[in-house]
Order: structure tokens, then C-alpha cells, then sequence
């Protein structure tokens, strides 16, 4: 990530959220291959030069953009039990990845200097459900992410078709079987 | 006189050839980010409007060169088991995708028509390793796909580390105890 030690509400931390903010609007109204550097500019109300002392270039910029939404919005959601939430947050990343925003994050977040972030937020997030139940015996998050979000993202990426959710539960499965 | 379509051994092939034969050569000599197409041109002895006219840009040559060297050179080796023969490509599937030119290879075909061709490769020679061992009880190759080659390609591309061999040895495990 370029930019992980801005103060909240710093005058650059202001301008870099401006410009985020910009690229996701932008990205919302128009194709991505079509964006450039000078229109994100305008719209974020910085000079081109801002952008370009900071990020480099365009790819550069989505790629912090991208990895700035693989941070999930909210805790995973509660169901009551360990599989429940497991299921739940995988179905919603599946479901995510899978749209066309999801896709263009995941080529994206390539080009980030630190893409290996990715894992952990996903390792986060898994974390954190496990932890909601201390007494059951549960496999390891690098296990999880393993079986569960590497399929998802591998058949997003080079694949044919997306995971199919029967499928998905029965890797979830044989993860709890071990 | 010349055929049009892509005969092998036709005149068309053996442009393409040259010139994917060029994008290996210089890949080996220099840093990928310094790449031309005019350099290609001149290597493979055609002009660059030949490049342009055929793949459009750079990025789609690179994807297509990437695409073509996914196809193994040989059959996956013989064990003489079934377990063995999967471990044998799956290590050999690690090694190759964790080095330098195998990053790259992941990167640039994702930039192809085609990436999910990737998933037919690879699913083509764990077929392959199946075949041999028609009476034993063996995992789809889906479902090999979705343990065995999906955390080694999301590990590369998205973790710090790439996929230790003792985990890819259990997750080996894992697909056969199902």
C-alpha cells in the first residue's frame, strides 16, 4: 500500500480521500480503460502534478483504490454459529469478487506494492469469526483461506465460470472435517 | 500461394513463432518494463505495424506469449502411483508459478482473451494423471483444481509467502480423504 501512515483528517489524508473518492465515482459513470489521470484531477479538485508526485501512475492509483475497498465495510455478519458466519461472509466475498467491480479490484490490487495485503485482510476477517466461538475446535485461517478464498478468486480469474455456491459449502465442509 | 489460416509450418505460423520466439529471448536478456514493441519488431525481424496489426498492443503479445508457455513441455511425470504422480506435478506446479518468470506468466495472461484457458490446462493434465489409474476412486478434477492449483496461484499472487510444500502435501491429503 502507498500511503498506510496518513493521520485521519490531515490535510494530505483530506486530499488523498478527495481523490479516491473521485476515482470511485469516476469509475461508477465511465469504463475504466477510458479514466485518465488529468479527469480524476478535475474532479478531486488537485493538479494532475498531485496525482503524479504521489501514486506515479494511473495503474498505481488503482491499485490503492482497490486495495482501499478489499476493506470490508462492516464486521461479518452474526448467524449464531461458527459454519453460519463462515458461510456467510464466504458467500458474500464470493459474491462481490464475482461482480465486475469485484473483478476489476482483483487485477487491480496486483499492481499495489504490497498486494500480499489482500491475504491479510482476508486472514482479518476470518480471524475475527473464529474468535467469536473460543470453545469449539476450528481449522487454522491459512487453512480456511486456502480452501475457501483461494477457489473463489483463482476461478474469478482463470477460469470459466465463477465458484458454484454448492461447491463453495462442500470446501467449507471438508475444511470443519479435518 | 500463401495460405491465410494458421497451417502449422505456414507462412502465418512462423511469423507468429519468430516472434513469440523473440518476446522469450529478450525476456531472458532484459527487465519486462523496458520491453518494446519496435525491439520485438527488430529481433524477430518484422516490422512493428506486423505486431500491431496482429495483437493490437503490447500487453495482449505478452498475454498470448504467457498463454502458450502454460502448455507443459511434457507429459506429468510417472511414480507409479496415483498420489505420487499428483504430488509430482502439484510440486512441480509450485515451483514453476513462485519464480520470477512464472509470477509474470500469472500477471500477463490475466491481459488475455482467454485467461480461463489456464483452467483447461491445467485441468487437461490432472485428467491425464487420472486416466492412469482408472480403478482406483479418485477426486474430480474440479475439485482437485479448487485444492491444489487455486492456493498455489492465490498465494503467489495475493499472500506474503508463496504455499509451503507441507501444506500442498496435506491439501493433497485433504482431496483424497474425501
Amino acid at each position: 500500500m502507498t500511503a498506510p501512515t496518513l493521520r485521519p483528517g490531515g490535510r494530505s489524508a483530506r486530499v488523498q480521500e478527495s481523490i479516491h473518492s473521485a476515482v470511485r465515482q469516476l469509475l461508477e459513470e465511465q469504463d475504466r480503460a477510458s479514466l485518465t489521470v488529468p479527469q480524476i484531477a478535475a474532479r478531486a479538485g488537485v493538479t494532475p502534478s498531485t496525482i503524479y508526485r504521489r501514486w506515479g501512475d494511473l495503474s498505481a492509483l488503482l491499485a490503492d483504490v482497490a486495495l482501499a475497498r478489499m476493506q470490508p465495510d462492516n464486521d461479518p455478519t452474526h448467524t449464531g454459529s461458527l459454519r453460519g458466519d463462515i458461510r456467510a461472509w464466504a458467500e458474500q466475498y464470493l459474491d462481490e469478487m464475482s461482480s465486475e467491480p469485484g473483478r476489476n479490484m482483483l487485477r487491480d490490487v496486483q499492481a499495489a506494492l504490497k498486494p500480499s495485503y489482500c491475504a491479510t485482510i482476508i486472514g482479518g476477517q476470518l480471524q475475527t469469526i473464529l474468535d467469536r466461538f473460543p470453545n469449539e475446535p476450528v481449522p487454522g485461517v491459512d487453512r480456511l483461506i486456502n480452501l475457501i478464498a483461494a477457489p473463489i478468486v483463482f476461478r474469478i480469474l482463470f477460469s470459466e465460470a465463477a465458484l458454484e455456491v454448492e461447491e463453495l459449502h462442500r470446501l467449507i465442509e471438508i475444511a470443519f472435517s479435518q
